[in-house]
């Protein structure tokens, strides 16, 4: 053998292919010792486990509790080609000192894009205008609400997270006033001084999970936004204000704070009662962050709009008023990586594990304190 | 008085508020001698009209005929704040030397947004997967059609126009290929090489004003894309192919053509049969440039998905089967400047009178050759 390292799949078989198509594949194979035959998410191989220095982890991963690791004296690192490792690493991994990486990084672009799409057609009211097209002559002339796209507008980001960063990042292209409310952000990194005015001290109410590095403990492994301690600064084009100022003064709200005890209902009744008439919240972090009933209340009566990826409960019962308000859009939990998307993961997965065989610092490494603190 | 141009207003009085808000208002008085309880759309005023020497127009300007031209003699300018001059500006107005300009390059910058949206949220079939939500309790697992993201995907621009340029741009921040087709693009601008295989030859098809000035006369006054002469070429990411490539190659197609008789059905029934399954269509130029019935056929059996700001006819009847699809979403025609995003065009109209009270060169300058060309 090469001195590449010895790497193992446990990837969801049903994936392996969007995750890993043809170029990474090679990509992978150049810089591993790897036989894409073994694959302990379809038949546990002890010899490949006994000599594997490298797990390549995906959703459906066997938990590597202490039994496990024990089959595995070779460990070194755990690669994981999606976006929550909480589902199956565990104390033990670290106790054993085994590197820890996930690709929460690159499942965070396509939940930042989704939610681009939402705020630039949610300003155009384009939802609610679609419907009126269906039952009203007027339709075509009177879009309802105030329709006046992004531009000038004030966008209120919540949860200076990883992704919450990726959106400021893209609106930086947009004449649009961010703010962003974040506890545990950096106000020298933006604008603006954090906990300013009114609300902001209010403890447990906006734990975002800013600063450090944790929570892209979402779960189902992908997109609830870890606070991205790699990413670049927004370009400090957003102002850090507190939670209630952001909703007195936004536009529209997205969210982007994990989901953690102290953020439940981050939006509450309270809150959606602080935003302007009109006003929109996007929701594609976690259900839980906005207080649904509260929410419903408000758009049934058509004074906020709604674009929500996530829901509480989710899915929601098929006789659930929001999924018949026109001025609100629900979808399945899709704006993470799908499909062919996967290979945004299997990529970060692979160029992960060209790190580590070259010795090289791991991106997206994900540290035991990080563990400790995700939702 | 100053050297500075005496600018009369004949603009919309119900948007002026928001064609023109206070800081524009500040540059226009400081670039120019501006009376701003004049305005030829409220009432003539025939003493400021004697003086005027630019004339700051937008939609529902009078029409500048050579009768209008008399009572004008000092006129020097027209400066346009919104897309087409077709429905004001005559022959007459180049007959006497006057400067044209018009605001077509901001108007397409919201039209470029919209679609970017309709581009991230269709690939993910968000509309159907909203739909299945409220229809059946599988709704939240599985979201029809193959739902993959941009990602790895096939754009197909159809038109180097103003907007087809400006969404070639957006993309380039995207992992998609794109794919322009245009009979009249520079093959040098572009990868690929102009009508290289089937069907780009057909005489009179695809013409949708590519490397010269024309159309921004969409009639509505706003975006069906002029062609973009100003515009730096799409960053060469895109590769110039006939129109019956893009159509097999592209997993979603966008159109930015001009509304030309010969451009009528460029998406016919014989191209969308091109399109592979589940490719979808999306529309933000003109109507009459898709085959509705054809399309409507495509889409109701769930082999085609659509995104439809215009339609033909615009708006379609109530009972419009496109408008009951959950695989397509039709918008009343909303995806240029609406509301604040006015000032997108009044800023361009300000900057324009700026260069002129300056002795610059004019940045939206439309040539009478121009002029001629528009449908």
């Amino acid at each position: 053998m090469s001195d590449r390292p010895a790497v193992v799949l446990a990837l969801p078989p049903r994936l392996t292919d969007d995750l890993l198509p043809a170029d990474l594949w090679a990509r992978l194979r150049a810089a591993a010792d790897v036989d894409p035959t073994v694959n302990l998410q379809v038949s546990p191989d002890p010899a490949a486990l006994a000599r594997a220095e490298v797990l390549l982890t995906g959703w459906g991963s066997p938990v590597l509790d202490a039994e496990f690791l024990a089959r595995a004296p070779a460990l070194r690192a755990v690669v994981h080609a999606a976006g929550s490792v909480k589902g199956h690493v565990t104390p033990a991994v670290y106790a054993a000192g085994i590197a820890v990486t996930s690709a929460a990084d690159a499942n965070a672009r396509p939940v930042a894009e989704y939610t681009l799409a939402a705020l630039i057609l949610s300003a155009k009211r384009a939802f609610g205008a679609s419907h009126a097209l269906r039952t009203s002559h007027d339709g075509h002339r009177h879009a309802p609400g105030a329709a006046s796209g992004l531009t000038g507008g004030v966008v209120g980001v919540v949860g200076a997270s990883r992704i919450g960063r990726l959106v400021i990042d893209m609106l930086a292209d947009y004449d649009v006033e961010v703010l962003v409310a974040d506890p545990y952000a950096d106000p020298a990194e933006f604008g603006g001084v954090r906990g300013a005015a009114g609300g902001a001290g209010v403890p447990g109410v906006a734990g975002t999970g800013g600063a450090t590095r944790d929570t892209s403990g979402c779960g189902c492994g992908c997109r609830c936004g870890g606070p991205g301690g790699t990413r670049p600064a927004g370009r400090g084009r957003a102002t850090l204000v507190d939670l209630d100022t952001l909703c007195r003064r936004a536009d529209i709200v997205t969210v982007h704070a994990p989901d953690l005890p102290e953020t439940r209902h981050l939006l509450d009744a309270r809150r959606l009662g602080l935003l302007r008439d009109g006003a929109v919240v996007i929701n594609t972090a976690r259900g839980a962050l906005v207080d649904t009933a509260a929410l419903t209340r408000e758009c049934a009566v058509g004074r906020l709009d709604a674009v929500l990826d996530v829901t509480d409960p989710e899915p929601l019962p098929l006789d659930h008023p929001l999924l018949r308000l026109p001025n609100v859009l629900v979808t399945p939990h899709i704006a993470g990586v799908r499909g062919r998307e996967l290979r945004l993961l299997g990529g970060y997965a692979v160029a992960e594990i060209e790190r580590f065989a070259a010795g090289l610092p791991l991106r997206g490494a994900v540290r035991f304190g990080d563990l400790a603190r995700i939702a």
